[in-house]
């Protein structure tokens, strides 16, 4: 394939080349997109823009602005949204970090799309186990590792590569795009709601689509995503004695928080993988039988996600089972114990105080409210039954909603015609078993149709060690951006 | 109380009085220690000897070296021993502590007396909840607080100070005194049962008596201690996927590590304090009736108990049971898990590798490599019915015996006897529900007596967050070593 050099953009290099691919427009124009900005990914993934961490806040603050900084450079408008305060456990409180909202364009004729993406990360630490520093973006191989890689900062570059393309080539945007990137999505999108609901008759009330890459493909097909699981999170907390006790000197004579609190624990879910709290697996909707045809036609090897994740047995031996416990059935995860000791080496020690952090994915047609209600009527009943003088509190500290689009969209068939012409395969729809709340809240407060356009590869390894994502995914999902913008523009009014 | 200012050693002052409290001698001496060497605690404390943190190493180093130099500096023989290495988990290997010995006078005509102590400590942070820095000795309301206050810097001091009171008052001391200062005891006294083994017949041959003060009274009034539980502590590690995940993308679709972790952690011990592995209930010594009219005898308020855990209720409601197990029966402590998430704040992983701590406490008859195939074997047939596809490792990482003395040996009533000097009341005959395996080791290897002679109160708070020891307890405790030392000098050859 021969390239002709057009411009340099910073460090983005944009190419217009005579031969067909791999993006033939139907007005004959043919672009490739090469956004080889690894620079800028070093630089934003250098950032602990890490949100669940409040000693990390100024950190955050700073990728906000360099978010804001690089749309401004690439000519939009842009606005740092103050979304309030957060309370912290101690009672204080600190200043959220601002949601950037930026606008590319604004002729009415045109479709306006609004871009969703967050630039805050999950917890690392190099002890955690990764090979390298996880805020120091490191090529290997030709993957690009660095925590939020993938989740969700280089997925928000292509987004802006995406614009900064058409501004190179002096190509007018064939739709309005608009941004709205958050720094609390990894803790639960704190005041992002309440700032939707503010400016659902002002910033969204142009916006025809909102746009959300933050996800992966499920296989190496590229795929289309149309449904998420929500998630509610809680903490369990066992308080005994008022100071943490040598085992030696006090152990048989107090009953201590954390067997109490593992007593509990216990009784959520089966070893496998029934889940135990009365009410849960009720509410959740039927599978359908199209909806069976549909995961069995998915690209997915059972043998290949084992490999992937290094185990020899799943929780399912068949695809459809498997999917639709990925996807649409929910799941208890215990994530760990907090005040217990937790450090290598011994330490003969009764805990005084323990929180166990654990969290059920939630699927139509469950409710979090209710979901909140069964879960510590139905751990206070358990450990009724133990008693025990220790104080057991059950908090939900995260309540988010799944979320289902339909995938017969319109917006799914622009989808699937980007996809074909990037990758030239039909795109795989999938559902995704992680969250992304706010996704659900877009469709609630704007009622616009929402489509998750991935480009993360399934193996980027997204809240843990060693988290990456491929040069390849990166580039050509910014073919995909592009060519997608284009196949909104063509959509016939409805 | 006239007191004549004799002289000032160092910090410590030291008097001789004419009035007859509170110690008299049968030779017609009354002295009076008041050892108010706050100085050297403070330094003492100062250092973060803690022996399970392999980077705070050459502070233990350093705590050794200046024990040494403090028994030289008041006229010991004193030798620093090399107890070799200590092989990491990693493999690579570091210098354990050195052992330092000292000897005060070689009379063969007299009594000689070995005074056991330790002065590495347990971890501890400020974060973990003291109200002081645990490494800053702070004076409250006539408490020292400060980690190894008294678990067992100021204990050791207290024998120091003994030796050094009579050197200050130029009188020979009655017995002749050993020391064997050891710097890995809160880890498992790494090297020093080789090394008692190698000095049994050089440095132990001339040894009548082993007293150990690492200990601490069950209330108010003083106590001699007879028995204390050893400890058997294990990791049961659960490792599934090859690195963390994410609990959204893959949850539903493996069996989860913690899970498994957790329902066989729950099969150790019920609510009500039963131990539920086969066989280790089934090894414990009959509970005598003389044993439980001993119990019965001994000062202990249950109320008390409560207020200072700070518990509405324990695992027993009479004074019997619940010293019996305390004491005398084995209990489980499910000290923490390690790999899990621990800190504050939310984080959405299935973790990987997690690897539980907990203890078993070892009484008469229980036998730890016994102890060690049972809990294996049990908790290898309750993780084989969850029939999951990751791998349990069971070890036992700590196998401390318990020890057993007579209370009715001579050693003891010597004991009594500088109780009731000092004190003015009979002493407690107790237990201790902690472990301090060297008290084994000496018995099985040199076959000498031993005695517990505690000075620390019982609300001292070992192993916890804001360790102390009051300034009461260590003067007179001081006055106690004194009064120890001359009535072995009276005891009867036998």
């Amino acid at each position: 394939m021969q390239h002709n050099q057009l411009q340099i953009v910073e460090n983005a290099v944009v190419y217009l080349s005579s031969d067909k691919t791999p993006l033939f427009f139907s007005d004959g124009l043919v672009l490739s997109a090469q956004a080889v900005d690894e620079e800028r990914v070093l630089q934003w993934i250098a950032v602990e823009s890490d949100s669940s961490d409040v000693t990390k806040r100024s950190d955050l603050h700073r990728m906000m602005d360099m978010t804001a900084e690089k749309l401004r450079l690439i000519g939009g408008s842009v606005e740092m949204v103050d979304v309030g305060t957060q309370t912290l456990p101690n009672g204080s409180s600190i200043a959220l970090p601002k949601v950037v909202t930026a606008r590319f364009g604004e002729d009415p004729s045109k479709r306006t799309v609004c871009v969703y993406g967050h630039v805050d990360v999950q917890p690392a630490k190099k002890e955690d186990g990764w090979a390298t520093d996880p805020y120091e973006l490191t090529d290997i191989d030709g993957n690009l590792y660095g925590r939020g890689a993938s989740d969700n900062k280089a997925p928000v570059l292509a987004w802006i590569h995406t614009v900064e393309v058409y501004k190179a080539l002096n190509i007018d945007l064939p739709v309005n795009v608009k941004f709205i990137i958050e720094g609390m999505e990894e803790t639960g999108s704190n005041g992002l709601d309440d700032m939707i609901v503010a400016q659902k008759d002002s910033f969204f009330s142009d916006v025809d689509y909102i746009i959300i890459s933050d996800c992966v493909w499920l296989s190496k097909r590229p795929a289309l995503t149309y449904g998420t699981r929500g998630n509610c999170y809680f903490f369990a907390e066992v308080e005994g004695p008022k100071k943490d006790l040598h085992s030696g000197v006090y152990g048989g004579t107090v009953m201590e928080p954390m067997t109490d609190l593992i007593g509990i624990l216990d009784k959520l879910i089966s070893p496998s993988g029934k889940i135990l709290i009365p009410g849960i697996r009720e509410a959740v909707a039927h599978l359908s039988d199209e909806e069976w045809k549909m995961y069995q036609d998915i690209e997915f090897d059972l043998e290949s996600y084992k490999r992937e994740i290094g185990l020899s047995q799943l929780m399912y031996s068949n695809k459809v089972d498997l999917l639709a416990h990925r996807w649409r059935h929910p799941t208890v995860s215990i994530h760990g114990i907090e005040g217990a000791f937790s450090s290598p080496g011994t330490k003969t020690v009764i805990p005084a105080k323990v929180i166990a952090k654990f969290s059920i994915r939630q699927v139509p047609n469950m409710d979090p409210a209710m979901v909140e209600k069964q879960v510590t009527d139905y751990l206070h009943s358990v450990f009724a039954k133990r008693k025990s003088p220790n104080k057991l509190n059950v908090t939900m500290v995260i309540g988010a909603k799944p979320w289902l689009a339909d995938p017969k969209h319109p917006l799914y068939e622009a989808g699937k015609a980007a996809v074909k012409r990037v990758f030239a395969v039909e795109p795989d729809l999938i559902r995704e078993g992680g969250t992304i709340p706010i996704a659900r809240s877009f469709q609630d407060v704007t009622g616009k149709s929402i489509i998750m356009l991935p480009i993360g590869g399934f193996d980027d390894g997204l809240h843990s060690q060693n988290e990456k994502i491929s040069r390849y995914n990166y580039m050509e999902g910014t073919k995909l951006f592009i060519a997608f913008l284009h196949e909104v523009s063509q959509m016939e009014k409805h």
